[in-house]
């Protein structure tokens, strides 16, 4: 029930703001929720980029009030046969999402309460294309769900969600290997290099250090804050997502580095 | 009068986000109307394309409450004689816009009820500039109108507004000849064919067909959705809008064939 | 206080919307203040670009209801030394801002009333990361203040905020000499240029007039609309900001010319 949240719906997905999408959409809310309050969380997910919504997600949700409702719509697979889910978390945030491991980053932070999937027809549009599925399925869902209507009602319950399978980050000969897993829009790599992790291979802020990634390997300062190191040179940090990231003071390091999610990163000691 | 729409303000332009047209004009909603509950319809829509503008509003308007105001705002002869002026269509929505041809599908689709030129100064900021009619005297109007004040009070009547000419597709020789009518933010190349059409020229779903676009002929499967194909290959689909769509599954139709909006389609069976 | 602004935040900031910070802070500021209404200013400063952002803000505040709170965060230095600030200016708006000349146009245009540095670590997430001071700090802020905190419970006062240095622009032997302030999503180039100055150096509307900026010397008619010369024509215009702009009819005068913030402008009278 959304009584905690005022009403919030938060939006997230890769359609763009270049087209019909996002308004059919927010008019699909309005209409059947005329009370809701739409939320622009991202409209400009990476196209078609499950990984990049998830981290977005991931980062972002837990700031949320209570009974927030997030329509999730990065789904490239529309029209087959992956499931359309409700996942309440354990701090009672609902996620409408298409089951393609969307939620892997939000269930692994906020644990999972319940699932369903979406198989009532009562809760969508009269008529269902094969291709917008977010308009005619999901924002009906996320808007009824807003209303109140109890989760049970949407569809039989589920046990799991799809997850998206990423090697967790290991300490090898004394160096931390990792993956990029994110690009933000000042060039910034983040990767899922925890703090603890580094610590354990003992590279202590503070340091130089060597960071590898294909084909570059960069000597650079494990510092507190951008402006540690001098206009254009590289930097690592703990950035506020609690991971590692390597940046380029006032400037752009995944321009630099010609970076991408899912590029392998070695730190080390520098020797 | 706006009672029934709960104050919903739909904001639709071509302003872009990087500039303060768009906050400007916010501001003054907010001034006028200080309930006002805005939504961002598109605040990007291409440059001056007071076709691609008609498109997004024509097939998203539809999905909103009654008494929705939309405020349109893509105005390339801004300063001219063109008129400015209020329409209220038959499902009682109200559409504040230049009049240039940005109502042309609204117009088809929700019928029109009434429309009046917005001349009462009354209703426009003390002072006017010549070159922003959007914050002036557009979004003005707009407040005014989800204030509650009624159509007859900003002007005089009109009888028709300006639509663009868009030839209708047509059957010839076995073959369906239209035109791309608008590239979404995933590179779907959206033509004005229609179901209907396709069927008079004995074209079926799961068939081959050929499909011309200058300079390019391709064979393609016309399919019920994206994945009904393999990655990266094209193919030809009824979308979310009920028109025949060009797209290639993973993949970016209109960069491969450079397709714009305007340019011809001839659909054939594949012989 | 907030009270005659309905509770209004509205954001402006260069985080771009394919990443997780604006989710991060719309969360921030819905769980403090769950009843806050959302406005985005402009999410999409050009990066890192104080002086675009301050001409955003400046060009636009005015047309906000009293009691607005404006959340401004284009923070190319977060981590340093430089202040977190609220400043509250003649007009009752509301500026939580870095203290880095973002609020330069704001404070010349709306008057300043008063001032503090927010140092009430009460009002601040109880995390506070080196590097999204947006988060931990100035959204919860801006919340708190659209909650109704009086600005002295942040911390001390300020007698002054940091200005940007811009050059005053001059006439100079019948020319008169200023700078390109802001390039908008139209290409048009707004120079600091007013219509007073023009007058003084006898620069009339209606007249042709040279117009230099390096490497570039055009001849173009200073006229009142964009359709006062015909398409892919430049020319020169007093705009919607009450600054001389020069545009390309249903062109892009910026791409044109290459310009820049900051270069370069003389305009004289055609010889």
């Amino acid at each position: 029930m959304a009584e905690k949240s005022r009403l919030i719906v938060a939006i997230l997905t890769d359609f763009g703001q270049q087209s019909w999408y996002v308004p059919a959409i927010k008019g699909v809310l309005l209409t059947i929720c005329p009370d809701a309050r739409i939320v622009d969380l991202s409209l400009q997910v990476p196209r078609q980029d499950v990984l990049a919504g998830a981290f977005i997600l991931g980062f972002s949700s837990v700031y949320y009030p209570r009974g927030t409702v997030f329509l999730c719509i990065v789904d490239p697979s529309v029209g087959t046969d992956r499931n359309l889910i409700i996942m309440e978390s354990d701090e009672r945030h609902y996620f409408v999402a298409p089951d393609n491991g969307l939620l892997t980053f939000v269930a692994k932070r906020e644990g999972i309460r319940k699932i369903v999937k979406i198989t009532n027809r009562k809760y969508m549009l009269r008529e269902i294309s094969r291709t917008f599925h977010g308009r005619d399925i999901l924002a009906p869902a996320a808007a009824y769900l807003t209303r109140g209507e109890p989760l049970e009602k949407f569809g039989p319950k589920v046990k799991k969600i799809v997850r998206l399978d990423i090697e967790e980050p290991r300490v090898e000969n004394g160096t931390v290997r990792g993956k990029i897993i994110f690009v933000d829009d000042f060039g910034n790599m983040i990767t899922n290099i925890g703090e603890a992790i580094l610590k354990k291979a003992d590279i202590k802020s503070g340091t130089e250090i060597s960071v590898m990634f294909t084909p570059f390997s960069e000597m650079m300062l494990f510092c507190q804050t951008y402006d540690d190191v001098k206009a254009d040179k590289p930097l690592g940090l703990i950035g506020s997502t609690g991971f590692f990231e390597i940046s380029v003071n006032h400037g752009d390091a995944a321009k630099r580095y010609h970076a991408y999610p899912g590029s392998d990163v070695i730190i080390a000691v520098k020797v």
